[in-house]
């Protein structure tokens, strides 16, 4: 036998041997506990459409496979809604998914989307399977024992990021120093909610922002669907000399068409998917809207698995991918891929309830947890104060 | 002053007075209370993707107002889903709705979709507002002491009806008697399953039955969305010589261009609606997959607003609106309507727990109940057993 067969079977017979270990590891889903928790914000916070912002719903599901191994799944609402997310998982999926292996993923996501697809395709059955999947991703990588930007894809484990205002209720002066306290936490990209009575008003808002943050730092704005595709054809227009990279949800996410109209007659790119819950919108989107950033959410799109599914469409049409809230998580899924775009840090305090926030380096990207699993780890001490249900 | 002045004064005063008399009329929403039922089937049905059905869920909304008027809506599910619907409506609708005026249907409508949209744009949110909206129905029709096909568009009383059996894994033999009992009943059109694992099987069970009911009874096909679009070519035009009237979701919903290439490549007519749930996946139905039938669910497509919306946007299109579910309710609504095709009468034997369980005339024509309201009255008595949850 020569050296080269040998070291050859003997690769081989490690590989067989590796995969075996991994095809006989004990990853049955024993446990699922679901908690719901109602968070108050510290200030009220408002957009164009979702009115006032007082609390933001968090709805954990903790998956404990057989060998004790246990993964945290979640999602989140504006404040409405996180209730009825909490029976989907307490009611209709902790008994289905008991006994199923708990590293096939895409079985389980498969098996949640169609046992409950009479009332889903979309809406409040993708947040339910977004914290299933999310809490199977969590154990994937603890078992690997690799951090999620690794798993999920491993490109890098740094990615652009922008610090999202929810602020259309501030005054201009206030405006300004919130973006000021983002400019001085070190970030080189912001984003303001417009879409105020007189649009007028929010020309002017651009306007006093760009001049207060310079040429240099990327800036976006973000109507949450709330203008016509006139008056959003007009307002973009009307800032078309500031540099924005990017006009999100000038309307409503349905209107595919609309979107194209509006594109066709401005020169800012176009952006959305916080409101697009299944593939199938997102195709639509991309194939009729002629968008220019696409923003899937893995707490509403059916968590990694769905986020990367929209990831891995979006570079096929040569368009970058961004992410919407959930910036504890989406921090590792973006810097893991090659057409990341940029991450949305979101205004709510999730930070404060995780061990490990969101850092930033000096070049004001944002770093991606090194530990094994997603890298959100809950402060269970801090949450409990919040916690309204729980099926434990 | 001419006779014709002073009646003209005279009619225009009595209209002025009547409106005021109607605005002045008081119809705040008192209180709201949920009732979720979980009702067991006589026998276990199935079709091609929803696997076994061995309950159906009902959810029920009572909507009071400060006058003592009450209004009853309800939606519906194959089996899961139910507990979310309730915790929407009891958790989230039912204290914003107390103090809104209940003649405002259209105004509680858009709330209850902008307030619970970042959750919505369909899924279980359209089943929700639905059960909501059919309540405020049932309030309007009271109020004005006139049926629901009445109020809603008053065309007639009476309209066509198939019996739609879920019936895919009833052996041949069984499916044949299953039919003729249609026939026993009176019944001038039938619907069957398809999508077995062979889809000879699915041929040779829509000659028999084409052969046992003979040619005058109109004849419809069900796939439950289990095909491929090259699945569904192929078994479209193997049944082409069966005279069907309609092919009823043949591929996934979501698949508009793939209903459109099914279209394109076959000569029955397609159809689908049950599983679409806002007004803009139907606009975008009705403009790409090129269908010949139009079926909203009032349970689950924002109640008799919703489905009155759809049915309008179908005559529109020159396409005949149809319904899925429900028969008890839609029977007046399709009964109401100038473009109506054909009322389903489910398999869900809900009929047992109404009091006015669904006549045909000698015809084979569904005839509407004339009593005030929707014509939906539950049998408290028979449904007792199966309540788990009640907000009262």
């Amino acid at each position: 036998m020569s050296i080269v067969e040998s070291t050859g079977n003997s690769m081989k017979d490690l590989v067989v041997e590796q995969t075996q270990q991994i095809a006989s590891a004990t990853q049955c889903i024993a446990e699922v506990n679901v908690e719901y928790y109602r968070v108050p914000l510290k200030e009220v916070l408002a957009d164009a459409k979702h009115g006032m912002h007082t609390h933001f719903e968090l709805v954990l599901c903790r998956i404990v496979c057989d060998d004790g191994l246990e993964g945290v799944g979640y999602t989140y609402t504006g404040g409405s809604g996180g209730r009825a997310i909490y029976s989907l998982l307490a009611d209709e999926l902790a008994p289905m998914l008991k006994g199923m292996d708990a590293g096939k993923i895409q079985a389980v996501w498969e098996k949640v989307q169609w046992h409950l697809h009479y009332v889903g395709r979309g809406g409040l059955v993708s947040f339910a399977q977004s914290a299933v999947d999310i809490a199977l991703w969590d154990i994937r990588c603890k078992r690997l024992e690799q951090p999620l930007w690794k798993v999920a894809g491993g490109l890098s484990n740094k990615t652009r990021c922008y610090a999202g205002g929810i602020d259309l209720n501030f005054t201009q002066e206030k405006l300004l120093a919130n973006i000021q306290s983002y400019l001085d936490r070190g970030f080189k990209a912001v984003k303001i909610k417009v879409g105020k009575e007189d649009y007028r008003e929010d020309v002017a808002r651009v306007r006093a922002v760009r001049e207060l943050i310079g040429p240099d730092i990327t800036f976006m704005v973000d109507a949450n669907y709330s203008m016509t595709v006139e008056g959003a054809i007009r307002f973009s227009n009307a800032i078309a000399d500031q540099d924005v990279t990017w006009f999100e949800e000038p309307t409503i996410p349905d209107d595919y068409q609309g979107y194209a109209r509006i594109a066709d007659a401005t020169d800012i790119a176009l952006a959305m998917g916080e409101n697009l819950h299944t593939i199938h919108e997102f195709t639509y989107a991309i194939d009729q809207a002629k968008l220019g950033f696409v923003q899937p959410d893995a707490s509403n799109i059916g968590g990694v698995t769905g986020w990367l599914a929209v990831a891995n469409l979006a570079q096929a049409h040569n368009l970058p991918v961004c992410s919407h809230g959930m910036h504890e998580l989406h921090v590792s899924l973006m810097a893991s891929q090659p057409n990341a775009g940029q991450l949305e840090v979101h205004s709510f305090p999730i930070d404060e309830y995780t061990k490990h926030p969101l850092k930033l380096d000096a070049d004001g990207l944002a770093v991606a947890p090194d530990i094994p699993g997603t890298g959100v780890v809950f402060d269970d001490a801090r949450l409990k104060d919040y916690l309204i249900h729980s099926s434990n």
